[in-house]
């Protein structure tokens, strides 16, 4: 992806979202962010970033398809978060994803990079308390799969706050359960592999990424060249 | 679709499912019902179907592939039903769905009937109290519709229990809102919309149907013309 292009960030208020703003910003990309709370995309803006209201739970699809025009890319960082019932998990997290990637389809964007979930390959492998939420993010995952759209899906584990390493070791599709250690990675170690998918010629391309020995760059580097 | 084949039921012990069951047994088809009580299965060896024991919330999908393996078709009647939480919507009306789909390819079964719901189409334009449950159908219709399978999706408006009128109407992919009237359908008919489904020789389309002025024969005929 060349630099300068312009990529809609849904979840930019978010622990992930926040600082895949700054990565792309840094990278010389714009970067639309549709916000839900206009103070928490205020921001945002004085960052540098064009923030457009927008609600992905809202009947009318006006606001997103308007966000959706022109953009060469999507990233999808939105998350109903753990406060939330199940009602929001497929409010947002499944079908928010499903019309954002049928906005992304309709405007005629090239690609579309998925924050996802370690596991959600396999939702009824993880503990009960994780199962739905993970049926959400997987089959999020396969309409995106389905879209037409030139795709990568990313899959950390735990998130922490961590700062970034720039250091990560991933698996297509999963890493092996004895190979996952702690099982964990920072927000902002995901962000910046959020940023490389983006920037990465490649769709098609599904992976697990953890905290490890690799740097970003690379890693990602390896996940395109053997994509479709 | 020929007489006498074999087709695996899913939800058979539900209220669609199990007019369902006599209706392919009628018609002189083979039936399998994967099951997860078996005093609820009972009635339905009694009847005439092969009855498997299975749960689609089970981690191990061995009884399900099982299950499976040398059907021509499967159709979908499961649900988790009004008196269970979000949770089960996750894991059964998406979840369980997307990996009876996904055990059909595995198989190499010819042809996939769902049981959707009317709205399925727009979640958001139904009430707050549907939406998150049409959502999940919405996916799990999406997933059906990406695999690869031939395939109808069914979808009826208010269920009632009715005796069967033969007498139906039908819009692809949608029945206009100023012509639902009051938009309800008995199970018996939409058993033998699904059954004449499963029989006819379609792939791609999906529809509602409520209460109407057409034998199914008719309208299911109809809408297999103008497939793919």
């Amino acid at each position: 992806m060349d630099p300068h292009v312009l990529v809609l960030v849904h979840g930019a208020t978010g622990g992930t979202g926040r600082l895949l703003v700054d990565r792309l910003l840094a990278d010389g990309h714009q970067v639309r962010a549709f916000v839900r709370d206009p103070d928490k995309g205020a921001p945002l803006a004085k960052r540098g970033a064009e923030v457009v209201p927008g609600d992905l739970t809202d009947p009318d699809a006006t606001a997103l398809t308007d966000a959706t025009r022109g953009v060469d890319a999507v990233a999808f960082c939105a998350g109903s978060g753990a406060s939330t019932g199940k009602d929001m998990t497929l409010l947002v997290d499944l079908h928010g994803a499903v019309r954002t990637i049928d906005a992304a389809v309709e405007a005629g964007a090239d690609r579309y990079v998925m924050l996802s979930s370690m596991a959600a390959d396999d939702p009824l492998g993880s503990s009960e308390a994780m199962a739905p939420y993970l049926a959400a993010k997987h089959a999020a995952d396969r309409v995106l799969a389905a879209s037409g759209l030139r795709w990568m899906v990313v899959r950390p584990g735990a998130l922490t706050d961590d700062p970034p390493t720039d250091q990560v070791r991933t698996g297509t599709p999963r890493i092996a359960r004895a190979e996952r250690g702690d099982r964990s990675i920072s927000r902002a170690d995901v962000a910046a592999v959020m940023a490389a998918s983006l920037e990465a010629d490649a769709t098609g391309v599904t992976f697990e990424v953890l905290s490890g020995d690799r740097p970003v760059a690379e890693a990602v580097a390896d996940l395109a060249a053997g994509s479709a």
